[in-house]
């Protein structure tokens, strides 16, 4: 193992955060509200240590997949410890464990949150923990990847692949370091397009801002106790629909639209299959509810906004659905498992990871039924080799393996079946409510530290797609010899 | 798809259960409570299919894999249907959905009930109840393999492979017609030697042998409307208790015990594993609720009883464990996932396809680690191929797809997560009493037709482990040509 690499990368990733710190101080500074001093400790702090780990670069430039895997899943631990000591030392989050919840809650795109009252956070506060959705929606180390003249090294490859969600990384281009700029500028523009659009619906600025951070990141902190059912108008939670949908798309279809190959873009396997899942959705969803609203169409506007929330897990809500039927509970946490697409913001288990599954299933019959028939399961017109299947395969395994090993776990804190199970579904899942005690008008400040450690494990083991964080704490990474 | 021999042996199956039925025949005659006829008339409609299929042998003998799924899942079908017949001509079940559903549940041993009152069923009725555990345990088909001189053909295989649990046969001889005689033997002997033990107990003839069907084929009906806890008795609860667990062993451990093979029986893996859970299971749980118990020993006797009865998905209760802390009860229900052992009459995954999900998914972390070294995956000191293994895979996908499917359907009646939930946990692991509005004190009867349609179809490919079913209902199974 080259630790002296990861350090290296780490050290640059903690200049980066607190570089990223300065919006906070500025609305610190706007705001008065008197927290830039926090903000400027842990500044220090980062660049200190940031500075004595890339002052030199390191000798050995050895750089495989496993030093990726610990790379990554040690810097989102780094990076969340650092990002969560501002709420700390304001003293604005007393538990330094419900700070890190927070925090990680927030890079990791959850939007879980401890906090019973959102509203009594100070600006500054409020606009950091809305910016980490944003940060870690597309990923700080793709951003460093992005923006950083480090030459040499496969590294670049192995970065992408362990940040970024999906079964396998689509390089837009050649240059590793050119995709990661592409996928950002896309980022930046569509989160642009989302806070003027906003801004044209009446909502302030610093909202805007916060509540397009929260969507682009799909990550779900509101800035009102009662999230986006605070602003209670059709466009303005329209607009917010429509762009958790468009955030939760591949981001292989701009690219595509960008370059104007349309008819690429519009073949896009995966993104058929979430749209065609939405759609699918909202219908059942507005039939099943549409007794307990005025019109059909108010019925069709919070279905929509539910699906389009839990899908993408983003976690936003205008109405508390853990009223609803059970019929479309169940749909909601059945989405809630689905997730977004790869080379999306969004968490869960990925469209193109389900479309897989059932293929290889279908295939596994058609194998049986017709044992000397030669199949081979097709992704995007392209044939999935047994390396991509089998790594899916084990992915899903490893998947349950957690989820009721978390399971367990949090139900020692004694809460109902379903309370346990969509802490966990909403947080492995990145979402961000459950139902139950973590429901969309509770939070997770009662549960055990104990539980809330565990979950943590599952937000950060959630947004790295299991693996890394799994090669982080196996022993076998850390033998001698290898 | 050679249908005229699938027809011949579903034939054969007809004249079997006809004679299966002389065992409620012999308890109507001996208790006078008329219900003689309606076993004698459907044995009418049995023997009179059951010759028009089987007196001439079709000419073709091919018989392929495919052949092999579909004989086995259409046979459990039709085997059910008229196993339904005399609770429905009796009037004691009047609906013929709830008949057929608590047929179902017997044939393929879950023990899920739409009765109310089971104590209010004739003499007859409920031994043919209890009998059908028996039955569906080991395997009707395996039964007919083992009795019948069906010569030519290389059925056999077919059959046993798609009826047995687990995911590869154990063959305990070179003849699938000697392996199915030696494990009904087997069977059979520990039966009675169950009945004896509790005989000696107290326990009266009838209810020693409906509770030892239920018990061998873990199945989980009861006699009693309060189930085991009406034998209030520390010997006779922990007979059940062992029995329970021991027919949840793969039986080729008895065999190779019967041929003095003590080394090769004493290191079998998966029975090792198995036992491991269950010591571990009884431990947590007895910690947990023993202080609502007069003593640690009640705590310890109790959880036992429980683990044993969840992990080998019999489903007998002798306590309401749906007032159990949530700790204890999520433990059950993963449990219920878990199941027993391959090549037992248990149902749920089976502990040697856990044991290789988490040996696939620990190689698999270990080739990210180290992408050039080499790994096979070994069980029973059995390097498994490929195959097996992308099969295993399949399985697992499937089951959670059809899980899911479920949940939803069942959800449309509206009754809360945890029950909808466990109501498809118990049933399509073949366990029994779920948690909530199914728990161990309810029963099915207030679920909606199509909850109890799609519950049936979940306990049926449960039983079959899932393959057969889905191949039954897969157009492609049925296209031409093929």
């Amino acid at each position: 193992m080259n630790i002296g690499i990861i350090f290296y990368f780490l050290g640059w990733v903690l200049n980066i955060e607190a570089v990223l710190m300065l919006l906070p101080c500025a609305v610190s500074l706007i705001y008065g509200d008197g927290r830039l001093g926090c903000f400027l400790a842990v500044m220090a702090m980062c660049f200190v240590i940031g500075w004595i780990t890339t002052h030199k670069r390191p000798k050995s430039s050895v750089f495989y997949a496993r030093e990726g895997f610990v790379a990554v899943a040690l810097i989102w631990v780094v990076l969340s410890f650092f990002g969560a000591l501002p709420f700390w030392f304001s003293g604005e989050i007393p538990s330094l464990t419900d700070a890190l919840f927070e925090t990680i809650s927030g890079f990791t795109t959850t939007g879980a949150s401890i906090l019973n009252n959102v509203e009594g956070l100070s600006p500054s506060m409020l606009m950091w923990r809305s910016f980490t959705h944003w940060v870690g929606g597309m990923g700080v180390l793709v951003f460093m990847l992005a923006i950083l003249p480090l030459a040499g090294g496969g590294y670049a490859m192995h970065i992408m692949r362990a940040e970024s969600p999906g079964p396998s990384v689509g390089k837009l281009t050649p240059k590793i370091k050119t995709t990661a700029k592409i996928l950002y500028v896309i980022y930046l523009v569509m989160t642009l397009v989302q806070v003027v659009l906003l801004l044209a619906g009446g909502m302030p600025l610093f909202d805007s801002l916060a509540t397009s951070f929260g969507t682009a990141g799909t990550g779900g902190f509101g800035i009102k106790n009662s999230s986006i059912a605070y602003y209670d108008s059709y466009y303005l939670q329209g607009v917010v629909t429509v762009f958790m949908i468009l955030f939760g798309v591949n981001f292989n279809v701009y690219y595509l639209i960008l370059v104007k190959r349309f008819k690429e873009a519009f073949s896009c396997e995966e993104a058929r299959v979430y749209l065609g899942i939405i759609a699918a959705a909202v219908v059942m969803i507005t039939l099943n509810i549409k007794g307990s609203f005025e019109s059909v169409f108010q019925a069709f506007h919070h279905a929509a906004f539910q699906v389009g929330s839990i899908i993408t897990t983003t976690g936003f809500s205008t109405v508390d659905f853990d009223v609803w039927p059970q019929f479309s509970k169940t749909i909601l946490i059945g989405l809630m498992f689905v997730g977004a697409c790869a080379g999306s913001t969004g968490g869960g288990m990925k469209v193109s990871r389900i479309t897989i599954w059932l293929k290889s299933v279908r295939n596994e019959l058609l194998a049986l039924v017709h044992p000397r028939s030669i199949r081979t399961l097709r992704l995007e017109k392209k044939s999935q080799d047994a390396g991509v299947i089998r790594s899916v395969n084990n992915y899903f395994i490893a998947y349950f393996f957690i989820f009721a090993a978390s399971v367990f776990v949090v139900s020692l804190d004694n809460f109902d079946f379903t309370s346990c199970f969509t802490a966990v579904a909403a947080t492995f899942n990145n979402i961000g409510p459950g139902m139950g005690a973590v429901g969309p008008m509770c939070n997770f400040s009662q549960l055990s530290v104990l539980s809330k450690f565990v979950l943590m494990f599952d937000m950060l083991a959630g947004r790295l797609e299991i693996f890394p964080m799994l090669i982080l704490f196996s022993p076998a990474t850390w033998r001698k010899g290898w």
